[in-house]
C-alpha cells in the first residue's frame, strides 16, 4: 500500500479534459415513434408552407367580406379532408368545418354561433373582418424557416412539428451504449444475505437509473471479478460492443484496486485523482477506437456526484446536445456552506420558496456514504476549495436537479 | 350543424373535475432495474442500520487514539469484504482499505499519507481524533428512519438507497396503459402524400412522446375510422386492455365529429367544452370499470396544451405521484400578455436570465395550429379571462416545462 502517484487535478480542469476527450457519436435516422428524447443531428428547415392550404379555425361559413350583413345562398360544404370543389362568388356561402379548406373566393369564416340559417340561406353579421377565423397558407411556417436547430432535444412539440412537415424519420445522434459494472470484494447482490464486512451492491442500480435518465443504453454487467486477469477478460469483452465503460469502486489506492492498472494497460489514464469532494478517486481514460472509461468511486454519494460532474455532460456531448450542463438558478443559502481546504465540494441541498426566492437548505450530513444526502435533493451547490466558505444568506448559482 | 349544447366550464373547475374522477392505479412490485421513474406506493422505513458495520472511509491504519504518536506493530489487514479477524490492542495497528471493517478495539483510522511504515511497524501522528476517517454503525441510517415517502418518484439516489437497504424489488403504482388514436378525415399518415385538404397526422406522434414522458405505456392505435360503427368497434377493442383512452380531433361540433356521441354512449361525458384557449373543445368522460377518456382538440397546440392542463396531472394521479402539477417559478413578463374575453389562456413563453431574474418572452403568434409557439417553449403563462391582461414587467407564477 502506498499513496497514489496520480496528480490531484482541479475539478474544473478535469471536467474540461473529460469533455474534450469524449467524442460525439454518429448519426442515425429514427422513426417518429422512437424520436422522443433524442437529439437532432441537423437543422430542420421548412420546405412547404404550413398550413399548406387556407384552413378554417372554427365551424361556420366561408364567405366574402363584401357580403357582410346579407343573406347568402349556401352552395355546399367543406369539411376537414373533404374540400368544396367550387368557388364562393358574390351572394354565396359555403358551410365549413374546423380544419376544412377555405374555398377560393372566400376571405373570412363566420362562426356558426354568429349566423342565422334559414333553409338554404345563411345571414351573416354586418361587420366582417378579412382573415378572421381562418389560418392563411404559410401563417405557421414558411419555406426556408428554421424549424429546429441541430442539438435540440426532441420533445412532444418538436416531434409534432417534424411530423406536421412530413418527416416520418429524423436524423439524430446515436445513444451511447455503456457497459456498467461494479467492483469490490465486499459487494453481494442486493437481496442475497451479506456476510461479515459485506454490503449489497447498490451503486450499479443507482448508476443504471442515472445512465438511462441521461440517454444511455446500458449493458448491465454485474459485479466484476476481483482478480486481474479475469477482470481484464471481462472488461475487454464488454468493450467490444460498448462506446464507453462505467465502473464503480476499485479506484482508490488499496492493494486490491484493480481498475486503474487495467485502464492503464488498455489505454491512457488522463485523470486519476481530482480535487473534488466527494469523488477524489475519480478516474477517466481514453481507450482504443474512440472509447472512453469512467472509473467512479465506490462510495454511493461519490459515485453519483462524479456521475453528475463528469459523466452526464460527457454522455450529452456523445449525443450531440447543444447544452451539456444542468441548468442553474440563483438560490439563497439557508445554511452556512463550510468549505473543504483543497477540494471543490458539491453540497446537496433541497430548495423551497420564501418571498418569491429559492432558498437552499442542506440535506444534512454530507458523508460520501450517506445516500440520504442525495435522495430528494433538488440541487448541488458548488463550494470552492479554501478556508472561506459561503455565508448563510448569500445568493449562489446552483445546479438544478429538479424543482420543488 | 348546430352550436354545441355542452356547457362551457371554467378551466380550473374542469381540471379539478378531471382529477377528482381519475382513479389511482394499483400496486405492483418491480425489480430495481425497472424502478427508474416509477412512484413508490408505500413508505420505505429503515430496518437495519447503515452502514451495518464500522467501515473505513480511506486507505490507512486502524488504531487506538490512546496510541497517538507511537510506533505500532502491524497485526494484519482489513480489506473491503475481507475483515481482520482479531482485535486492535494497545501498541498495535491493522492496515485497512477503503470500505474495510474497522476492527474491534480501534477507534480511529489514520490515512496512509499521514504515517511512516518501517518493516512491520507503523508510526502514527501525535494528534488523533476519535472517529476520524471512519463511518460508524448507523451513521447513515438507523432502524425506524423514514427513508422515502409513498408518492416519491424513484431516481438514481432513491433507487440506490433502496438497494443499499437490501430491497431487490419495490412496491410502485402501475403505469397507466393508454390507448392513443387520432381522428379526422383530413389526416394521412406522416410520410405518405397528402391530397387536397389533407394533412399529416402529427398529433399522434406529439402525444405519444408526451404520454411516455408522463410515465404512460402507450398502445399506438393509428387513425380511427370516420364512421360511427367502425369507430365504436375500434374504441371498445382498444379499451379492453387500456386504463384510459386519448384521442385527438373529432370533438368540435361539426357533423363529422363522432367522438363526443360515442363517449356519451359508452359512459358519462363530464366536460364537453372548456373556457380555455387554446383547447375549448376538450372533452372528458368516465367509462365503465374506472376507465377514463380524454378527447383532445385536433389543432396541434390545443392538443398539447390540454394535455398539459388536464391529462398530465391525471396520469400522475394514476401513478400515485405526491405532486401532480408542474413546478412553478416566478418570472417577469418581457411582453404584454393580452387576455381573451371569456377564456383562460395558456401562453407559451421562452425564458432567459436578466439580472438574476427569469424573464419570459412570447414565442410569437399563439395560433392554435402553430406548433412553433410550443417548440422550445420553457413555460406556460396562465392569463385569466377578462379585459385586463397582464402588463409587461409584471412578475407571474409560470408553469415550468424546462429550464433555459
Amino acid at each position: 500500500m502506498r499513496a497514489s502517484t496520480y496528480p490531484l487535478i482541479d475539478a474544473g480542469e478535469a471536467a474540461a479534459l473529460v469533455l474534450e476527450l469524449t467524442p460525439v457519436l454518429g448519426v442515425e435516422r429514427v422513426a417518429l415513434a422512437d424520436a422522443s428524447g433524442r437529439v437532432l443531428a441537423q437543422d430542420l428547415v421548412g420546405e412547404a408552407p404550413l398550413p399548406p392550404f387556407p384552413s378554417s379555425a372554427v365551424d361556420g361559413f366561408a364567405v366574402r367580406t363584401e357580403d357582410a350583413g346579407r343573406a347568402l345562398r349556401i352552395l355546399g360544404e367543406s369539411a376537414a379532408g373533404r374540400p368544396f370543389e367550387g368557388r364562393v362568388v358574390a351572394g354565396t356561402a359555403v358551410r365549413i368545418l374546423t380544419g376544412g379548406v377555405v374555398p377560393e373566393g372566400a376571405d373570412v369564416v363566420v362562426m356558426v354561433e354568429d349566423v342565422t340559417v334559414t333553409g338554404d340561406q345563411v345571414t351573416v353579421p354586418a361587420q366582417l373582418r378579412e382573415g378572421s377565423n381562418l389560418h392563411k397558407v404559410g401563417s405557421d411556417l414558411r419555406p426556408g424557416d428554421l424549424i429546429l436547430s441541430a442539438g435540440t432535444q426532441l420533445g412532444p412539440a418538436e416531434i409534432g412539428i417534424a411530423a406536421a412537415t412530413g418527416r416520418a424519420r429524423l436524423p439524430v445522434h446515436r445513444r451511447p451504449r455503456i457497459a456498467l459494472m461494479s467492483t469490490g470484494d465486499e459487494l453481494v447482490e442486493v437481496g442475497t444475505s451479506a456476510g461479515p464486512g459485506q454490503i449489497p451492491d447498490s451503486n450499479r442500480w443507482a448508476l443504471l437509473a442515472a445512465l438511462r435518465e441521461a440517454g444511455a443504453d446500458v449493458d448491465l454487467l454485474g459485479i466484476a471479478p476481483d482478480e486481474a486477469e479475469p477482470l481484464r477478460r471481462f472488461v475487454t469483452g464488454a468493450l467490444a460492443t460498448a462506446d464507453a465503460m462505467v465502473t464503480s469502486g476499485g479506484v482508490s489506492v488499496g492493494t486490491h484496486d484493480l481498475v486503474k492498472p487495467l485502464l492503464e494497460s488498455l489505454g491512457t489514464v488522463h485523470v486519476g485523482r481530482v480535487k473534488l469532494k466527494p469523488g477524489k478517486p475519480f478516474t477517466f481514460a481514453t481507450l482504443e477506437a474512440g472509447k472512453v472509461a469512467f472509473g467512479l468511486p465506490g462510495f454511493p454519494v461519490s459515485s453519483l456526484v462524479t456521475f453528475e460532474v463528469f459523466v452526464r455532460p460527457a454522455l450529452r456531448k456523445m449525443q450531440g446536445f447543444a447544452q451539456l450542463q444542468r441548468p442553474t438558478l440563483p438560490v439563497r443559502l439557508g445554511y452556512e456552506a463550510k468549505p473543504t481546504a483543497e477540494r471543490t465540494e458539491y453540497q446537496r441541498v433541497t430548495l423551497h420558496r420564501e418571498d418569491g426566492e429559492l432558498v437552499a437548505e442542506t440535506t444534512g450530513s454530507q458523508s460520501s456514504s450517506r445516500l440520504m444526502s442525495l435522495a430528494g435533493a433538488h440541487a448541488l451547490v458548488r463550494v470552492p476549495a479554501g478556508e472561506v466558505g459561503i455565508a448563510k444568506g448569500t445568493v449562489v448559482e446552483a445546479m438544478i436537479l429538479s424543482l420543488p
